[in-house]
């Protein structure tokens, strides 16, 4: 991409922090729109479109750029259309404007030499800014994204669904000795401390779910400064002022993702000027509630 | 492909748990052969060929067929060749045969709408019989593989890279009260412990690494009867004989999985030749070792 269109998108082709943080200053939103694109869910007129989920992308980004900064792509309902739906996924990847944070949403993870090619397929085979990474096999399974300069690696800490009680917030042993000697913590927490300390705040983001709001100002205070992905606003029912009140840093330090409270909000010809005006009320709503502690 | 090879394939197009102790009693073998299709590594007389990675899984899955009963594709390496390798993984399935538990190894886990659209992915747009699952996301997240009949899907407990010290070996604090109350348990104990209710022995397995067997031996006293996929033996240092010794339960109970030890134990035009050779010895090792206890 940066090659073919030259020195223009260069400019735009790297979302470092310092941009993502300008540009979301600069729409006063912090909205992602989640192309959780089910093959079922698409209006009636689309579906004997040979290419309906590249279409139905294009109408939705074209509906929803001005009111967001970020799109991500869920990989899970690409994959279940066989090559075709990966074939959709390559398109839509390329349709999104350099100007928005691309990110996979494919939470992948395993060793080392594995990991590496997951790596290259989102950064290199495809054009994505960021990639969800799971982290249960460790270091090794998430050091390969973040040795790409310029880009994100996005692990998941706390999700949002009912699953994640069942290990996320098992309680851990407290530590014998030493300065935590005492304190008693949760997965969850040692997996952002800990992953934390092998990225940057350049590099590394944090999935943290909005259904437990409270659950999002502790983690303010374990990772103060990092971005944070935030799904489940919207159909699973997070709020987005409570996720403002507690998740804002001075640098805004939030992406909010709303999926199929969006992109499905209508299923008629319509849908698009509907998605429109449900992106636009989040983005209104997120210029009310402030971009950042201070702005 | 039921339907098209009729009822002939119907028997084998189901690798129920008792049909694959069949087989493995009757090859006196458990190995599974990763095809980790690395496409830098492939031989250099193969590289200019237009459907290079296909090619090379052919003539490896030919090679050896007669001395495995698995074949483990490791989704990755084909992601990351973009379209041509998602169409070569499509391509490598549908050559395996259906005497061969064909396990996707690929480490998805989502929330429950996202997990049943792998589930698709793997079991209804490709024809695995199993694919490898992460377990971070709790309940909801692996359910939806569960959901379908006749397919396995295999959970990581306790993985054989560094990383695995990082979250898996964490110890969990100790209940305060009930029967389990003063056990220390670490995370990984309780990922199989608790996924373990989830499914039964007949749908569900676990991912535990070769490379440290004490931990195996450990293992089989929390989950005595499941199929264990164990990697690492080979390229990662695991020792087989141990893996035998401390993993083998009364039905064999275990899938040896060994990728670039076969299909890049040479790098010549003799590359599918030098594979059977391995994978023969890996065989001939196994039935001196015995398939299961008191085999």
């Amino acid at each position: 991409m940066m090659q073919r269109n030259g020195l223009f998108s260069i400019i735009f082709a790297t979302m470092t922090r310092s941009e993502l943080i300008r540009r979301i200053h600069a729409k006063q939103s912090y909205l992602c729109v989640g192309l959780d694109t089910d093959i079922t869910k698409l209006p009636a007129h689309l579906r004997s479109h040979p290419d309906a989920v590249f279409e139905f992308n294009k109408a939705i980004i074209d509906a929803t750029k001005d009111h967001c900064v970020s799109y991500k792509i869920n990989t899970a309902f690409y994959e279940s259309q066989g090559l075709k739906g990966w074939e959709a996924m390559e398109k839509t990847v390329h349709y999104i404007p350099e100007t928005h944070l691309r990110i996979a949403d494919a939470k992948r993870g395993d060793i080392g030499n594995t990991s590496s090619q997951y790596a290259r397929t989102f950064f290199e085979a495809f054009p994505f800014d960021a990639v969800t990474v799971a982290p249960y096999m460790g270091e090794d399974s998430v050091r390969p994204f973040l040795e790409y300069d310029n880009k994100w690696t996005i692990v998941l800490g706390l999700t949002s669904n009912a699953g994640s009680m069942d290990f996320q917030k098992l309680v851990l042993s407290r530590p014998a000795g030493g300065p935590e000697a005492g304190e008693e913590k949760m997965l969850y927490e040692r997996v952002l401390e800990k992953t934390a300390s092998w990225g940057t705040t350049d590099n590394l983001m944090f999935v943290v779910g909005a259904t437990r709001a409270s659950d999002l100002a502790y983690i303010r205070t374990i990772i103060p400064d990092h971005f944070l992905l935030v799904p489940g606003v919207g159909a699973q029912g997070g709020s987005l002022e409570e996720v403002a009140r507690y998740g804002l840093n001075k640098d805004c330090g939030l992406l909010v993702n709303a999926s199929r409270a969006i992109i499905f909000a209508d299923s008629s010809e319509q849908y698009a000027a509907k998605a429109t005006i449900v992106a636009q009320e989040y983005a209104a709503e997120m210029k009310a509630l402030g971009t950042g502690i201070g702005h």
